[in-house]
């Protein structure tokens, strides 16, 4: 029976971006429970298992979940939306908890990219499973997340001195920046496959880019985003090409009258 | 001649927050310069030496700045207020470019804590040095944040689902929430020695706060704001008298008619 579950951040990509806590909790964990996203992420199975293998002094195995199939959101409003990703965590969460009352192991443990508190699904699913009575301890153990990778590459703060840092998703940059401008501080857009920023360019913004953080691949961007917006387009469709996938995040930060950043 | 300076974030306190990247770093750094603050945080003077003692294999030496000082903060605008960082970032800079002109070694380094990308002056500082002509190279090495921890201690995600996470500081939450309430989405306040959410008890918040985060003196509350402030305020207040020093971090969550979170 499953008494602890451990929700491991392991950073953006790249092996040495792991913590030692967070190479003492994979050490605890007995068994890992890892989605199977299909073969679309195939250089990011291989990453997760380097790390493993790297790290892990110990016998462990890893069980490939199924994610069940989710419906296209693009086209959903912001509560649909929200529904939608509902009932694919209850999906998942039944899937879970199946698999969690069943294993032998006392320690189960959770992979994930980046930071568990940042736009993850884990801990969502696991309160599901503690509200509906399986009984189990959850510790979290943070990871560096893209975003802090993005700002530490391109040699930048998130935020501007005294000013707020927003994080956002693309499906509401847009109608968030239009509607607070740059009250809203500096903006750092994840979970946005179609760069909505596009739809800023007239504004007084610059763009720092960024994408497969932390891996060999990473590539970097950055210029007022009227200037390079459409490179960043364009370079990211043939990125993604190339590699079969693509994680990217970017920075968009008010342009000042004294000038973008130096 | 120093070539390459080193900025290298180890956590929010806990020498197993550091990453292997970080540790790397730490090993590739012959002098690091740190700002002398005084002996009010011994502690912490104390635990970055434990870092540095528990993850460097080779010698090195520790050079400490004194900080210039800093007049008050609380009584000034938002101007006044950035002005008065950006002098005092003016007198540090003066103070580093003096003393990375006079070294012998190659690479320099400074230790942060949590993340160089929130809310730190060392990357400002180094872009002040740059401009005035000053040539080194500068690699930023990330760290987890206090916010990360504040999270996974209490085992929470920063957003709702699809929603933005705002960060901001003590001195500008009450105007933001009041001009642009639950819009923000999640609300992490950094740099709040007052605990100005004391202001908005009278709305539908949920606090998570927490501090000393990741060190074993860690403390952590959570609950409705008007149920919990009060003891927060004072808690705060005597850990602060009995440590002769804190830090701590909290985000407020709008609580949505569904109740708060399980």
């Amino acid at each position: 029976m499953v008494k602890r579950v451990w929700v491991i951040g392991i950073g953006p990509g790249g092996i040495d971006q792991v913590t030692v806590a967070a190479i003492r909790a994979l050490n605890r964990v007995e068994v890992f429970l890892v989605p199977d996203k299909g073969a679309a992420k195939h250089d990011l199975v291989a990453l997760r298992e380097q790390i493993c293998a790297t790290y892990i002094d110990h016998d462990y195995r890893i069980i490939e979940v199924p994610d069940p199939e989710r419906g296209p959101d693009a086209e959903r409003s912001a509560d649909q939306y929200a529904g939608g990703v509902r009932d694919w965590h209850r999906a998942r969460a039944d899937r879970y908890a199946e698999l969690l009352t069943g294993l032998p192991e006392a320690d189960a443990g959770f992979l994930v990219w980046g930071d568990p508190a940042f736009y993850d699904s884990t801990l969502r699913i696991l309160d599901t499973l503690q509200a509906d009575g399986l009984e189990f301890e959850v510790t979290v153990v943070p990871g560096i997340s893209a975003i802090q990778l993005l700002a530490g590459e391109h040699r930048t703060v998130l935020n501007r001195i005294g000013q707020p840092i927003h994080i956002t998703t693309g499906r509401r940059l847009v109608a968030d920046y239009r509607a607070y401008g740059s009250d809203l501080g500096d903006l750092v857009v994840m979970l946005d496959g179609a760069l909505t920023c596009r739809e800023l360019r007239a504004e007084p913004l610059e763009i720092f880019w960024g994408a497969y953080l932390g891996a060999p691949e990473q590539v970097l961007r950055r210029g007022r985003l009227d200037a390079v917006i459409d490179e960043i387009v364009d370079l990211r469709a043939r990125l993604r090409a190339a590699h079969g996938w693509i994680m990217d995040t970017y920075l968009l930060r008010p342009i000042t009258p004294a000038g973008p950043t130096p």
